[in-house]
């Protein structure tokens, strides 16, 4: 028996790169709280959803940006990078699972596209405590100021009260100064859906190509959402659960005839 | 004003890629029922969760694969998929979006990996009622017989009844022929997760690489997850939701003590 190690173990990830100024922001947090080890992307892999790499190889290499930490970068998605720290990197379970700070926010629907929130809900699954921070400024060289006074609020708050099984948060911060943030507010996720187009373009050889493009719509006029919270100042905290089924349609489909074509 | 089609229309797609059998064998069902379009992956995309295509270009080509259909290939991901077909292909709103039959199951935590049901939850999101089927079998050549049986029951009831609003279905079929298919579970996701491996293997230049590999760990004892209902010879049918809010987690968040850093 060896005797508990007194620091918390963070895992620090996000889908931006492992260059990108949020998770440099996230380390420098961390490194406050615990013993801090970085497995992130080589290169940005934002709106990767939950996305694994099985058709493909994986490769790992250690990278020398965060000084303090021990620091890998990986050729695969953010859930890859969570997994290979798990299973490959790390010599024990890390007690802390921290994906970002995201360029950008990740409310609302977004959670279910989002490469930073599948690399949290990939760390519930497998039982840690979870948490995807995002700033509403998708710029490079955004102002990462008042979040890392967010990140260390909640950080000092999961590693003191742990967080319900099943469970990580998605954390978005509002694009303003820290004194002007109202406060936090817990809230479920607004329903919202993004009306997509795709811009046609034609490529040097005469052929059309596409990029997506789109826009938000919010179909809630709640004001409980992360959406309401957001707009009117607040850091919006909104659990997320991996168990997607929706208990509450049971008993319809229960109703339904399935016989007819039985044999 | 133009008078109602009569026929509903169809949209078919999946991720094992256009040319896989379970999704022609789908596209043979579906015409039974209705005007059929596919708008489907060019290549394999199994694990890609629920990934858009914002850091590359989309190309969407004619194909003529499947006789007395209209049928695109995509380079992007399922959701991709759905989104160009609802956004650029489809002239109005289909009446159900079906994906798959996927080559393998994607029952229990799969359903956040799987591109099968990664279309199935955006054409949810969409309001389009939509399914996503997947046979319990990885093989190129799989029998699909019996879950053309399943796919016909599934869809005309869908059909028939509609389905609640901010749902989808993850029907799972065991690989047995249907005449020992004991019937239909409506079911809860159970709770399971993948301890992966990463076998590490060294390229003709000296360096190493990874392949993920795992094993899938069921942790749930209830008789009432897809999970039992395929052990026990039954088809599973998961209602499936977008809205990941864990509600009863609100509470014990908002006991947290947010103030402490706060100037």
């Amino acid at each position: 028996m060896t005797a508990k190690p007194e620091k918390p173990l963070i895992l620090v990830t996000n889908d931006d790169g492992i260059t990108a100024g949020g998770i440099r922001n996230l380390i420098e947090v961390a490194k406050e709280f615990g013993e801090v080890w970085v497995v992130a992307p080589d290169s940005p892999q934002s709106g990767m959803g939950h996305a694994i790499t099985v058709h493909n190889i994986l490769r790992l290499h250690e990278t020398y940006d965060h000084p303090g930490v021990k620091s890998f970068s990986c050729t695969g998605t953010p859930v890859d990078c969570v997994k290979l720290a798990v299973y490959r990197v790390l010599e024990r379970r890390p007690d802390l699972l921290i994906s970002g700070i995201n360029h950008g926010g990740n409310n609302s629907i977004n959670v279910i596209y989002s490469g930073t929130m599948s690399a949290a809900v990939e760390g519930a699954v497998e039982g840690i405590p979870s948490v995807g921070f995002s700033l509403l400024d998708h710029r490079w060289d955004a102002d990462f100021s008042a979040s890392k006074e967010v990140a260390r609020t909640i950080i000092r708050n999961v590693l003191q009260n742990g967080l319900t099984k099943g469970i990580c948060l998605n954390v978005n911060i509002p694009q303003i100064p820290y004194s002007q943030i109202k406060g936090y507010k817990v809230c479920r996720q607004a329903k919202a859906y993004w009306a997509d187009d795709f811009e046609p373009r034609t490529d040097p050889f005469g052929k059309t190509y596409y990029w997506i493009t789109g826009e938000l719509h919010n179909e809630d006029k709640g004001e409980d959402t992360d959406i309401w919270a957001l707009d009117h100042n607040f850091v919006s905290v909104v659990p997320v659960q991996f168990d997607l089924t929706a208990h509450h349609a049971i008993a319809d489909l229960n109703a339904w005839n399935y016989e007819d074509e039985k044999v």
